[in-house]
């Protein structure tokens, strides 16, 4: 457990169930998806707008916001960190351009080639 | 270089100034910063709709999509996962409350807590 | 029904339930609700990264892109851009604040002030 | 100036330069293009939130919203509404297949057919 991303992961999870006055993350599953799903799509804005302006460095802050929020919405639903790395291993043996093919029009997934 | 989002960064970094016909991830390079960021945004989209919808499972290829968009934006702008790693690193030792406070009204970022 | 909006509304809602291949519009109601949203969303973004960019021109054709997919939402839903304007109206009597206070900390809506 | 639009337009635009602390939308006008993006990528996405869930009538008001938000960046960047209708009038006479290809690959444009 000594990956960074792992010790978020981790930590956002041990919230779930907790009072939800005892820290942010717990407000968060108290407030439920909705509320996950709407701050998840509010820093995918900004690190869109960060990434469109003039000092790089902006984008650091919200990707770590951004990646924050999804782990609190893969711990929402019962999901986690490692779910997605087996989704990215999966594809790690096919081109994106067969990843697209194998999983019809949409949605489009894409893989590093 | 065994974690599996760490071999991801990896191979999309490697494509920045291939041909933009050899990969998906290179022609992402090649149509710039407005490009790779409106992918992000999409892939954000698909994952809140996959929040929205009644099952959990397909939250999983939306996020791998949206983290490899993360990783082409990241390289494209010169930075990598570790940078947000270092970010969340420097927030271990705060709360979130601690944290907005420190960093003003806007923009906001969380840490886990 | 002489304003461009409401002509853009009338035309897409006439196009539900027609012939997928028909149109653009038609295939967008073909394929359901989150396929509108989806598109929704990615028009938002565009028009987000066009309004960080240096030409404001540009943010004209995604407003009208966004206003579109808009419109193929109230469409699909049953809903017209009257009951956008019936809201819109009824907040003109009312302060921001005073309309965010009515209805709770989240969502918060806005009316012009 | 009879249109519900056209007075949240004329609303919104007569607060651009007034005190930040007398209205809401003078307050995004003071903080500027960034905020007034963020803040239009966060209504799409509760509208997006609100399309996939079970009551279409809680679409009303975050489309709402997004008009409004969207009013306040067009009269943040010079532009009116009249500039988006403009746009749509002039796309009347095209199927969104020829306007895309008229305009090339990238980004998209569409309009009622």
């Amino acid at each position: 457990m000594s990956d960074t991303f792992d010790r978020l992961f981790a930590t956002v999870a041990s919230r779930r169930g907790a009072d939800a006055d005892s820290s942010y993350t717990a407000s968060l599953f108290a407030r439920g998806r909705g509320r996950i799903a709407q701050k998840l799509g509010e820093e995918a804005t900004e690190t869109v707008i960060a990434a469109m302006g003039p000092d790089a460095r902006k984008i650091v802050p919200e990707a770590a916001d951004l990646i924050y929020h999804l782990c609190v919405l893969l711990a929402d639903a019962g999901l986690t960190l490692d779910d997605v790395r087996a989704e990215l291993a999966r594809r790690e043996g096919t081109s994106g351009h067969e990843e697209k093919a194998a999983r019809g029009p949409r949605p489009l997934s894409f893989r590093a080639e």
